[in-house]
């Protein structure tokens, strides 16, 4: 069987991501340094994950805001374990005019910054600053905001989607009176984005506690969702942070209790990026390109038109067009149905494919013979092939098909999720008794997937020595699932009585 | 009659627009220069320009993209004109790490930057660099997309949403085969601008040709559509530029025709503004604060129960809570209504005159006696007061209310417009005949609106004159109205015999 892509998944890994986001028009390097352009077929894709995750972040009682691109240093200085997180990546703009010199533009040395501005990497400082102007009293609290913004970290390897210096997301920041409000809206976060990611994306999820290690520069406490990838890789695609009164102390964010007593605010912070999107892809792509979710395709149904510069071409360009007003008068995930009409002038075959790699749920194909029979021909994406190799293209009544489509997107919906959710559970080993069998199940396979091992929770050097231990295999500790079982028995790493359970992976 | 803000707008019209932005909660400043905080409800504002243009935006097939926030220098080299005009307010970034120094964070002179770069004020470069990607038939066109994207311009004078270092816009960017295109493009996105204010800011414009001086830089033509607000001053609230081969010269745009031959893409540009929410202020805001029209407000209805802290409390909400549903599930303007339910703690007359202030179409309040009588009564903000200086509150049977709620929501659109129409026709003075008359014009009055004159479209040197004498008088010429009644006799400034009839006025 012959595929779409010119490299398959299990060929090389990493040269097949990159293929399916060229061959589907996702993205493409800009010409600035880790900088990508997202292009319409990528881009609308995040468009829908920001529509729908934007409505559970409203429906949760938070509201949108916009704060500054630029952070002053200053506002960095106050945090001393955040700066040493960020510091090392950060773009700085040190001028605000350009001159001529020699025929070359250069910054205008008479125009330099008083104060150099960082772009911001990330906004708790800069929120921080307002929602200490914005909370006196107890009466103000909670603050619950979001805001939908770029960000830069200078990021040295950069891969599209996965790690760009500017990337896209969303940061909900919000402020409480009491640890439990603040470390409640945590867990609700963490909550909204495991829903977001498995039923609108598709994508089966972990969600856990990630260990000291691998806290936001900051926090008190991180909270992961972690997906696994087709290659068996560990993708982190959302965080949420109880941030206890780092923020708080540092921004001066204080507030008259109802007992008249002046306290710091407990703030959060939680985001969600493009990032997504790689995994996305990683998690549902196969060797002709993307599969999308139906709830994420900024097209689900694409219908073709086969024309043959004659006569009936118009007719069939007529039935097309009546086939897509049915479709988008019907609802499917309590929204209209996303059809499109493809009326470009290439030819069919070649329209097709290209769908095929972009990852159209459902994509049409109307000819001659399907006009004559009032049928169409029907190929569902997550399930391209029959056994015998050829294309499992379906000759459906044109009224049956247009009654059964939001039901057949619907089930393609479930299907990518259950089929992600089957290799999640299939690739994660829960019987690793010590370091041995854990060095022995990662040498053993390319993709070993992960592993569930009881752990001591150590602290400090003692969790310095088992980093650097993981380190040395290429491995890293992920979360700590909430829904994990009881410890059980030993540590694998330290041999003392386990408190706990982490998943241990490889991870992007 | 006392007002809701300390300031009216025939007091200090400057003052009374900061005055609203901060009783309405729209905006504030953030601490760091020229950046403003758009808080919630200025915010939620913009969210419905962008739902709705968007659409508007698409439904003329235009695909959103996204571009790199940074800009190398070398991009700009390319096209001096373009660089003339933003050179001299544009943020640079030169550093990407952070290093401590004497206890303060400096930029890393290790992590200079090999080429400086510089944080986009405008797309045209970056944007057209990836056409020439994209472009190389005549079948590659025409290239259709947008933006929506934070720029930032290091402005020395801000004022909150019309001129501040950092703002938010969308950016439309489209390449065609022949100047006729480009030229109808440019036409079409102004006429979609123009429908956009009219229809759902409800904010007449004047749509037409920018003069020479006026231009984008690197534009062969620039359109505009300008609105007047209440003191009389013209903004512009959105641009449409055709380009011709200015940018794709630059970034090598070529594409081959149909007859084999290579050729220079048209281009253009076109784009809106969160400054159109200074505009929203300054024409339908009032001595009470803010009016938003219907089409515009995150919450089109607010309904506020009148709690007395006893037995009945229960009663009211629940009755609250069933009106506002019973209105969410109504459409108006083909998208359901937004009612809200204010549940605060607050006190009823504050929440009453907050949401007055804040301009929310309808307010609703409903206590114990309305609640026993089935009734609601009801705020319009669009005509607050009776004539005897009272407020205006009628009570309605709650499902009469229900019943007329879309309409009457309707009414208040079209009356905003209707309201502003007539400001705007009434304050174009049409007969100036020469200079002198000009000048009286502008002196005659502290808010003399605009003049519709005849020219003679001087260029060059004659045209400098033109605007050095404006400068003086502390003038701007607006632009060349599409729909002005033919030329006739002299043209005010030169004596020479006039070609068209340009708009004069003081502006934003």
């Amino acid at each position: 069987m012959k595929h779409a892509l010119s490299v398959t998944r299990e060929q090389d890994f990493a040269a097949w991501y990159q293929a399916v986001i060229a061959e589907a028009d996702m993205a493409e390097d800009s010409g600035v340094r880790g900088c990508m352009v997202i292009r319409p077929w990528g881009y609308g894709i995040w468009e829908r994950m920001q529509k729908l995750l934007d409505a559970d972040i409203k429906a949760t009682g938070h509201e949108n805001c916009y704060f500054p691109l630029f952070i002053p240093l200053s506002y960095f200085e106050k945090e001393a374990e955040h700066v040493d997180g960020f510091a090392k990546e950060m773009a700085v703009v040190t001028h605000h005019r350009l001159i001529q010199q020699d025929g070359r533009l250069v910054p205008d040395p008479a125009a330099k910054l008083e104060e150099p501005l960082v772009v911001r990497p990330t906004s708790e400082t800069v929120i921080g600053a307002a929602f200490s102007r914005w909370v006196q009293s107890w009466r103000d609290l909670p603050v619950l905001i979001n805001q939908w913004a770029n960000v830069v970290r200078w990021e040295m390897r950069t891969r599209m989607f996965l790690r760009t210096a500017e990337f896209l997301w969303q940061e909900g920041h919000t402020a409480h009176a009491t640890t439990q409000e603040a470390v409640e809206e945590t867990m609700k976060m963490l909550e909204v984005y495991r829903r977001f990611a498995e039923e609108c994306v598709a994508m089966p999820v972990v969600a856990g506690e990630k260990p000291e290690n691998e806290r936001f520069p900051g926090a008190v406490s991180t909270y992961s969702i972690e997906a696994m990838m087709q290659d068996g890789k560990a993708l982190q695609a959302g965080t949420s942070h109880f941030l206890g009164t780092t923020f708080s102390s540092a921004q001066n964010i204080r507030f008259q209790n109802a007992e008249g007593q002046q306290e710091l605010a407990q703030t959060t912070s939680w985001g969600v990026s493009t990032r997504m999107i790689g995994g996305l892809i990683m998690v549902h792509g196969d060797d002709d390109g993307l599969r999308v979710p139906p709830r994420l395709a900024p097209y689900q149904i694409v219908v073709v038109p086969m024309l043959r510069d004659n006569d009936e071409d118009a007719a069939i360009i007529d039935y097309c067009a009546g086939l897509v007003a049915q479709l988008n008068a019907l609802d499917v995930f309590r929204e209209p149905v996303r059809a499109l009409l493809d009326r470009r002038p290439a030819k069919a075959a070649g329209k097709r494919w290209g769908w095929v790699k972009k990852g159209a749920p459902i994509i049409i194909e109307v000819g001659g013979r399907d006009l004559a029979g009032g049928n169409v021909s029907v190929l569902r994406r997550d399930r391209l092939y029959r056994e015998d190799g050829k294309l499992d293209s379906a000759i459906l009544a044109k009224d049956d098909f247009v009654a059964a489509a939001p039901e057949m997107l619907e089930a393609i919906q479930q299907g990518l999720f259950a089929q992600a959710s089957e290799r999640l559970q299939a690739n994660i080993n829960r019987d690793v008794a010590d370091l041995a069998a854990l060095k022995a199940h990662f040498d053993a396979s390319a993709r070993p997937g992960w592993a569930l091992v009881n752990w001591a929770k150590p602290t400090g050097a003692a969790l310095d020595k088992v980093i650097e231990w993981l380190k040395g295999e290429k491995l890293t500790l992920r979360n700590v699932p909430l829904d994990a079982p009881a410890a059980e028995g030993a540590c694998v790493f330290t041999g003392e009585p386990a408190v706990e359970r982490v998943l241990v992976g490889r991870a992007y």
